[in-house]
């Protein structure tokens, strides 16, 4: 199991311009196959700033996603209105059972 | 609906000192009647960066959870150990049906 954490930082001005954009990238990756989860929100204290929470089986499953149509599309025209670089963690599950192996992947 | 990430940096020479205590955490925060998700991860570029992922129904159910025992208790145990100050992000849910609103609480 892998989970990812992506931020997203947009100029204020262009927030209605990126809504659509995000709304088919997230439409759209839900249909990937091996999509478990991309859920987007917004940071109650900054409307520009948009974080992903996915959860993607296995690396190859993530970069499949990143080498998508939809993606390499779409994240591009987002891209322009960023006011800061993006920023992503690549996460594993706390493991609860075992104290000496910290992700059950 | 309120979406919580929450973030932890821990010194390297703790993180099996700090290990029990969010193993105890987890589970009785999500023994909370109001928990709806309480899910810790770990950053696969660096184990001492402990990832919650939380959802609650709203702000007054995060704040009975902050003022819980279990947390009163632990959370000061677990910062002992911090090599840098926590920070959250507190979200709402991209509204995928209306573009001038951005929640959906």
């Amino acid at each position: 199991m892998l989970k990812v954490i992506a931020e997203d930082f947009i100029q204020p001005e262009a927030i209605e311009i990126v809504l659509p954009l995000y709304r088919e990238l997230v439409e759209a990756t839900k249909r990937e196959p091996l999509c478990i989860a991309y859920d987007l929100y917004v940071d109650e204290k900054d409307i520009g700033h948009f974080i992903f929470i996915e959860e993607w089986p296995d690396r190859a499953a993530l970069d499949e996603h990143c080498a998508s149509e939809h993606f390499k599309r779409l994240v591009p025209m987002i891209d322009q209105y960023k006011r800061k670089e993006a920023t992503y963690i690549l996460m594993g599950a706390f493991d609860e059972n075992n104290d000496t192996r910290l992700f059950n992947q």
